[in-house]
C-alpha cells in the first residue's frame, strides 16, 4: 500500500469524522419539517460492507499490467480490489447511492500512483500502446461524474492517481507564482505555501480533499474568489502529458498568442492530457483575513445589496448572503452553545429586527470578507457597512463570520449522514447576470418543487449567492428528500428539472462543479451546438485514439 | 461607395492628419543623435499615387460575386480596385513598406460590406459553396499581418468588411453588460455607451482606428487593462458565424462547462468563423479619472516600485513608466509650448532631482490613472504615493498626465512620418512574471542593438512598461533605423532579434498586437510544440475547408 490518502471508499471525507446533530438542537425538528423525516425514529443503515461487494474483475492484461509495474515498481501499481473502487467514482449523489447499492459497473482495471512526470510520461506511452483508456485522479472529490470509466469500455482503463506529485517546487517571490505539483491536496499546498509567508486563496468547499490538478481540470471557485480569482484566473503555467508530448504553457500573466491553449487544458477534466504541475498565483498571507455577518430583511434586498457592492469601488474577499429557507437551515445546523443561533437567542437582535418591521421567516444570512493590509481590510468593510445599511441591513459583527469559517468544509458530510437515513442531499450551482439573478433563483426552486411534486415526495430546496463578478454571480442550490422506491430516477427527475431550470432561467449548466457525465446532457443548450461541435472537434483532434478519459464533458 | 471610413490606404489615420516636428524643437536634434537622420535636409518621399499601383486582378468568378451582390445589393459588395487595396492590408510596418513600394502580390477578389448577421451568413454559406476564403476586416489597424491574403491563395478571396455593424445593441444596466455589435469602432462604441452614462473602459492605442471584433479576435488590451482587464476579461458573450451554424456563448460572468469556448474565439484571428457581436463589461462612467506624471530616478528604481504596486492593496486604473531612451523621447516629442518638457524647463524640478542626486540622463517617467468615486480614486493616489516615496520617486502632479492622455492616441502618426524620410519606426510587445521583467528589458535592447550592428545601420529602442497584472507586466518596445539598400530584409533582422530575445528571456511573443502572420513563426517556442498541435487541431477540425482566414496564427 501506498501513503496517500483517500476518502471512505463509500462516501465523504476521512475515516471516523462524520457529521452529528445531537449537539444542534435546531437540526432534528428542521428536518422533520423540511423532508418528512424523524432523525429520532429514522432506521439508520450502517456502513456498507466491502466484502459484500461485487467488483468486476480487472480485464488488464499481464503485458499492460507489467508494463506499468516496470515504470513505477510493484508498491504503486496495483490491480486490487479496494484500490479500485476507490477510484471508480467521485463523490456525486450519484455516485454515493451506487456505491452503497453494490452497483459497480466497471471499475479501472489497474490504479497507478506515478512518482514524476518522466514517470507519467511512460506510462502515458504504454497505455497508447496497448490502446488502454487513462483517467487521471486527484483528490476524487469530483462530482459531476468525471471518474468513472464508461460502462461500456472494453478497453483497460487505468487510473492515475496523482497523489504522490503534491510538492510545492518553488516559489517565484517576485512574481507571486508558485510551481505545484498537480497531486497537492488543499491542505498540503498551503501548508507548505503558509510554511513561506504565502497563500493560493483557494478554498472550495472540497478543499480538504481536492487537489490543484482537479481545481484545474474542472473550473473550480473557491470561496474567496472575489478577491483572488477563480482557478482559471489564478492558473498561468500548465504542464500536460499528451501522447505526442509534453505541452508547456509558461507563466505568462498575459499574453496575445492566439485561442488560450491554456484555457482549453482548464476545464478539460483529463480529456487533453495528464496535468502534472502548474503555476499559479500565489498572496502573501494577508495581514487580516476576517469574515463578518449580516442580516437583511428579505432575499431580494440582499440580492440588491450584493449587485450595488459588485457594482462600487469596494472589493471585499467573499460575498455571500443565503435565501431565507437555508438562513433558517443555518440556524438549525449550529451547535446550542456557539454559531448564530447562540448569537440570535442571546441577543437583541430578534427584538431590534421586529422593530425595524421585519419579519423573522423572510431574514436572509449574509457573509462578506475582507483580506489585506489591515487599513484596506478596515476600509473596505467601512464601503461595504455603508452599502449594506443603504439597503436596509445590518451588521452583526465576526462571531458568526468565525464559525463559518471554520466549519465551512464539514458540510459534505451531512450527504453521508443523510443517505444513511435513506434520504438525499446534494447540490449544483449556476451563474447568471445580475439581472437574471433572481428569475434564475425563483425559476430554480419552483422547478424543484415542481420536480418533487411529480415523484410525489416532499422535498425543500434552499440556496445562497456564493460568488460575485462585475456583470453577475453564482447561486449555489442545496436540495434534498427522502427516496422513495427508485432513488436514481427520483433523484434524475430532481436534478433533471434543476438544471433545466439553470439553462432556461439564463445561467450557466455549472459555475465550478464540471461538466463529466452529469452536466453533458445540457453542454449544448449552454454554449450552443456549434459550440459543442467546435470542442468535439477540439477533443477528437487532440486525441484521436480516445486514450485520455472518454465520454467526459461531451458524450459519444 | 459606402459611408464606411477607412484609414488612408498607404499609411495610419485620417486623411489630412499627420505627425509634424515644426512644434517640437527637441525632436529633430534627438532624431538625429539616435538614427543620424537629419530631418531639415532628409529628402521627403511624397505619398504614394494610387494611379502607379499595380493590383493583382481579381479572380472572383462572375457567379461567386453576384452572389454575394444578391444578398448585400449593389451597393455593398464591389471588386473595385481601391476598396480592395484597403483590405489588403493590416498597418504593420511590412504592410506600409511593401504598399509604398507597390508590392502587393495577393488582394481581396472582393469586398463586402454586410448589414447584419444574417447576411453574414448567407455570405458564409456562399463562399463555402464557392470554396471561397473569407477574410474578416474590421478598423484594419492590425500590425501582426493577420489581414492579408496569403501570396499563394488560388482561391477566390472574400474581404467582409463589418464597418456597417456599429451600434450598440442594448444595455443591461443591471449587469454592466452591453451588447454590441462587432464592427463598431472604438470612438464610436464609446460614444454610444457615453450618451446613457457608461463606457468600456478599453482605450488600446489603435482605438480611434479599431474595432471590438478586431480587439477579440487579437485578444487586445487597453491602457486602463489594470481597472477593466484585457478585452479577454471584458469579452462575456460572443456570436460567431461558421460553416456549420451560428455558435453562440451567452454572457456569463464564470462558469464551468469545459475547455472555454470562449477563450478558444478570443485570439482567433478570424479563423474559427466571423464574429459578429459580443456582450461586453461596461461600467458607469467614473467620477473621477485621472492620470498622474512621476519621475524615478532609473529604471531599475522604478521597475521595482511598479512592482510594489501590483503587489500592495492599491488598485490604480494605469501603471506605466518609461526606460530613460524613451522618457528622453517622450520630453523630445513635447510641444514647446505645453507638455513635460515645458514643465521640466519651467519648474524648479531639474534642480531638485539633481539636489537628490539624480542623474538627469537617467531619469524615467511615469503616468499613473485613477479612476472611480472621487474618494476611492484618491485614496487609490495616496496608497501610490506612498510606494513612490519609499522607492525614490516623485509625484509631479497633474498637467503631463492630461497631455499623455490627449496625444496618446496619435504616435502611430509618427511611423508614416519617418517612412516618408526613408526611416523605420515600429513597436513590438511581450510580457513576463515581475522576476524576468529587467532580464526581459536588457535582453530585448541588447538583441536590437546587435541587430542594428549586424546591418550596419544605427538604430534606437525605447521601451515602457504598458500593463500590470498580479504576477507580472508587459513591455513595449519602440524601434527605428533609416533604412538602407534592402528595407526589408534590415527590418526582419532587427524585429527576428527582439522577437527571439521576448522568448529566450521569458517572455511571450506578443502581449496585445496577435499572432496573424509575422509572429507566428514563434508561437511553437512560446506555448510549445504539444501546445501548437492542440491549437492546430482546432482549427483543422473546426474548419476543414481552411475557409476562414487560413494560415494565420499556425502558418501553412
Amino acid at each position: 500500500m501506498t501513503d496517500v490518502q483517500h476518502m471512505k471508499w463509500w462516501g465523504w471525507g476521512n475515516e471516523g469524522v462524520g457529521f452529528h446533530h445531537e449537539d444542534k438542537p435546531g437540526f432534528a425538528p428542521f428536518i422533520l419539517d423540511s423532508l418528512a423525516l424523524d432523525l429520532h425514529t429514522a432506521k439508520v443503515i450502517g456502513t456498507p460492507s466491502f466484502g459484500a461487494m461485487t467488483v468486476p474483475k480487472s480485464i488488464a492484461t499481464a503485458a499492460l499490467t507489467k508494463s506499468i509495474t516496470d515504470i513505477v515498481g510493484e508498491k504503486y501499481s496495483t490491480t486490487d480490489d479496494m484500490e479500485r473502487v476507490v477510484h471508480t467514482f467521485g463523490k456525486s449523489l450519484r455516485d454515493l447511492v451506487r456505491i452503497r447499492a453494490n452497483d459497480i459497473k466497471r471499475a479501472p482495471d489497474v490504479v497507478v500512483y506515478p512518482a514524476d512526470e518522466d514517470e507519467i510520461r511512460k506510462i502515458v506511452d504504454a497505455a497508447v500502446a496497448a490502446d488502454a483508456v487513462i483517467i487521471p485522479f486527484g483528490g476524487g472529490s469530483n462530482i459531476a461524474g468525471s471518474l468513472e470509466p464508461l460502462a461500456t469500455e472494453k478497453r483497460a482503463v487505468i487510473s492515475l492517481d496523482l497523489g504522490r506529485m503534491n510538492r510545492v517546487i518553488e516559489i517565484d517571490t517576485d512574481s507571486g507564482l508558485a510551481r505545484i505539483q498537480a497531486g497537492a491536496l488543499g491542505p498540503d499546498l498551503e501548508a507548505q505555501l503558509a510554511e513561506k509567508g504565502w497563500t493560493i486563496g483557494h478554498f472550495p468547499d472540497s478543499f480538504t480533499h481536492s487537489t490543484l490538478g482537479g481545481w484545474i481540470a474542472t473550473r473550480s471557485s473557491g470561496m474567496q474568489s472575489d478577491k483572488y480569482g477563480d482557478i482559471a484566473d489564478i492558473t498561468r503555467g500548465l504542464r500536460l502529458v499528451r501522447a505526442d508530448g509534453t505541452l508547456v504553457i509558461r507563466a505568462i500573466p498575459s499574453a496575445s498568442n492566439g485561442p488560450s491553449v491554456r484555457e482549453m487544458i482548464l476545464g478539460s477534466e483529463g480529456r487533453l492530457g495528464i496535468i502534472t504541475e502548474a503555476t499559479v498565483q500565489v498572496h502573501r498571507v494577508p495581514e487580516k483575513r476576517d469574515v463578518f455577518a449580516y442580516f437583511f430583511p428579505t432575499w431580494e434586498v440582499g440580492l440588491k445589496a450584493m449587485q450595488a457592492i459588485a457594482e462600487s469601488d469596494a472589493t471585499p474577499s467573499v460575498t455571500r448572503i443565503s435565501d431565507s429557507p437555508e438562513t433558517k437551515f443555518s440556524l438549525a445546523t449550529s451547535k446550542e452553545s456557539h454559531g448564530v443561533s447562540k448569537f440570535l437567542a442571546e441577543s437583541l437582535l430578534p427584538w431590534l429586527m421586529r422593530r425595524k418591521g421585519w419579519n423573522l421567516d423572510d431574514i436572509c444570512l449574509s457573509f462578506i470578507g475582507y483580506e489585506g493590509g489591515d487599513a484596506h481590510a478596515k476600509k473596505q468593510k467601512k464601503l461595504v457597512d455603508k452599502i449594506v445599511k443603504a439597503h436596509g441591513g445590518m451588521g452583526v459583527g465576526k462571531g458568526p463570520g468565525i464559525l463559518y469559517d471554520q466549519k465551512k468544509f464539514d458540510t459534505p458530510y451531512l450527504r453521508d449522514f443523510l443517505l444513511d437515513r435513506g434520504a438525499a442531499g446534494d447540490v449544483s450551482e449556476s451563474a447568471a447576470p445580475w439581472s437574471k439573478l433572481a428569475g434564475l433563483h425563483d425559476g430554480v426552486v419552483k422547478a424543484a418543487y415542481g420536480a418533487f411534486d411529480e415523484i410525489g415526495i416532499k422535498g425543500l430546496i434552499i440556496s445562497h449567492l456564493s460568488h460575485s463578478y462585475h456583470s453577475g454571480a453564482c447561486l449555489y442550490f442545496t436540495f434534498g428528500f427522502v427516496f422513495g422506491n427508485k432513488p436514481l430516477e427520483e433523484y434524475d427527475t430532481v436534478k433533471r428539472a434543476i438544471q433545466q431550470a439553470f439553462i432556461d432561467n439564463g445561467g450557466s449548466i455549472s459555475h465550478h462543479h464540471g461538466v463529466g457525465l452529469e452536466h453533458a446532457p445540457w453542454l449544448e443548450q449552454d454554449i450552443s451546438t456549434s459550440g459543442v461541435a467546435v470542442m468535439r472537434g477540439l477533443f477528437d483532434s487532440a486525441d484521436p485514439k480516445g486514450t485520455f478519459n472518454p465520454g467526459k464533458v461531451i458524450a459519444g
